[in-house]
């Protein structure tokens, strides 16, 4: 048992692996060509000239920002520059606030717009639906807020410094930007897309089993122990696929936090719906859960005798065909961003399917909730 | 349903965010503290006149690497630190061998390991595994690197740039460790056993609901539409616990990498066995899918007639009653970290249930797998 769940575990692994194996390579190009590009500004004299050590900061951004999909870029990239506009701006007003004071009372302004500063920042920056989205940008700020804050004690042109140093994060960012969008971009809202719809299928699979035996089928037969075995080897691969979809929830979180970044996708243009993605993987857990729960029933070691079972036979068949030809359809038809054009065939199945069973109905609740695509 | 669904998780995020909410004073509090601590390396003259514009370094370092859980910080800490010194050991060396040719070769040089570097370490940033834990480390790497390798082409000295850099930096890390360390820590370590164990009391709740009423009375009283939608109310708030279960497998597994940097952790001291914490969060998840599909079933439209169901009540009650009892316990034990006192009674009580359960027998198989902690 534990050996076939490895190898159940191992195809997908290898699946996913071969897919992104080669979008590993193209990033890791990608942030090589950036990384040279930017260094340029260093390198080459005329640029210098202009920049100076400024460039340094250019370079860190592209190294900090430059993320494997187009859409945490942007985000990434977004917040470092908003964040660093508030917190220089708010630096600025400290060191110049500090400079008016002269003696003792200029370092103490400064120590105490300090602490004030990163205390409420960082409170702020913890508040769950702040960290989702804007994490960075308010460390960014503080970052800033310190650095204008503590030269300006210094230097006594803070505020050339703060814009020369804007300037270089800004070519830094367009850099970053460019490369990351405009050649051969990895959007996240595509595998959000793919992913979601991939889990249909991989529920329906779960239920037909390997090799075109369903692998409820088993249940009904059951003689020999050696094919009780089997069965349970069967059963865990196919259960591997249904915990994949179950614990897809951060992942799913995660895509659609950068989905929502990227500027357009696909047929909704500008108001892509991905909130109803992450609604859609919610049911889908369920789903995923009530398969792995039957399953373990059926594995239980003691069940009704072999006649009971072969009369619940035909209905079960009828019922889990059905149930894998609804989830591939609506899979496929996600998959293929078309209106579904079965809907006038699933919708009576459906409908016969809830009349048709008998007790433990749980399955057809929750297909119904699903379907409202 | 959806209002009391709403209510269930208000109540469970009340409970959660008053915990958190002082913790959240505290860790900001302590940010604030370390960065007036930091900036006095460049507010006070005679440190400002070792370390000069260098203690920026170590303000973004503190900003950078201050987490909330003591062993996120370390890690981070740690990584930034070893990343630090091969991406600027590597710098040297490129510098190095830039600088021993002169013309057009040098920036050639400069460029081709600058390209090479980056696109390597990027390559093996995205690797899942590396990615878990070390993917600041490289991050790190590739901007030290870059600085390092481009200020070369520049800057005379750059073993001494560096070197005082590394400098500042050590400082700032050795501040940062000691504020968050030894300053109320927040461990990620008694997080981690305090959400474990707290997961069993939450499964042993949501099976017996709310008001002492286990929730799976009603489906044996079962009257009037009125009773038939209370239940469904209640059912909906315990599967948002249920819900929580499940969905908890992301937050663990980050709880776990930052608790294995942890130096010290109750009885277990250095070899503290977190991956087992995961593997019984992996059972109760399991758990938590069965009780979800199990109401699911309970609330279907069809049921079998009141009769049938009366005959089942006293074995169904004894199951459940013994059930809670056993979660709450081994919750309880693991809380305390107290060696399972009641194992000679959890035992013979397990061994009983298993022998009397009739065919839906999910329940037990997957408990006596969670019951060898």
């Amino acid at each position: 048992s534990s050996f076939s769940w490895f190898e159940g575990f191992a195809s997908v692994f290898k699946e996913i692996c071969n897919r992104s194996d080669k979008r590993r390579i193209i990033h890791s190009i990608k942030v090589g060509v950036a990384l040279v590009l930017v260094s340029l500004l260093y390198l080459v004299n005329s640029m210098f000239k202009q920049i100076g050590e400024n460039a340094m900061w250019a370079i860190m951004t592209v190294v900090v920002m430059f993320e494997l999909y187009a859409g945490a870029t942007l985000s990434k990239g977004i917040n470092r520059g908003i964040g660093t506009l508030i917190g220089g701006g708010m630096g600025c007003l400290a060191a110049v606030l500090a400079a008016e004071n002269g003696g003792i009372a200029k370092p103490t302004i400064v120590v105490i717009s300090l602490f004030a500063y990163g205390t409420v920042a960082t409170y702020y920056r913890l508040v769950p639906n702040i960290k989702k989205r804007y994490d960075y940008g308010f460390m960014i700020s503080i970052l800033t807020f310190n650095l204008v804050a503590v030269s300006g004690v210094r230097a006594e042109k803070v505020v050339e410094v703060a814009r020369d140093r804007l300037a270089a994060i800004g070519m830094g960012f367009i850099l970053c930007i460019f490369v990351n969008l405009f050649i051969f971009p990895i959007w996240a809202s595509n595998d959000l897309h793919f992913s979601t719809s991939s889990k249909f299928n991989k529920l329906a699979n779960s239920i037909q089993g390997k090799n075109k035996i369903r692998c409820f089928d088993e249940y009904f037969k059951l003689g020999s122990d050696k094919e009780n075995h089997d069965k349970v080897g069967d059963g865990s691969a196919s259960i591997v696929a249904c915990k994949i979809v179950i614990n897809s929830k951060s992942n799913d979180e995660a895509l659609a936090n950068h989905a929502k970044w990227e500027p357009w996708h696909g047929k909704f243009g500008l108001y892509y719906p991905w909130d109803k993605y992450l609604e859609i993987g919610e049911h889908l857990r369920e789903i995923a859960a009530t398969i792995i729960s039957l399953k373990g029933c059926l594995q239980s070691p003691k069940q009704p005798p072999q006649m009971k079972r072969q009369m619940l036979k035909g209905q079960c068949d009828d019922f889990l065909l059905s149930m894998i030809w609804i989830l591939n359809e609506i899979g496929d038809s996600i998959g293929k961003m078309e209106k579904c054009q079965t809907k006038l065939t699933i919708n009576p199945k459906l409908q016969l399917l809830t009349l048709q069973l008998s007790p433990p109905g749980s399955f057809s609740c929750k297909v119904e909730t699903d379907e409202n695509l």
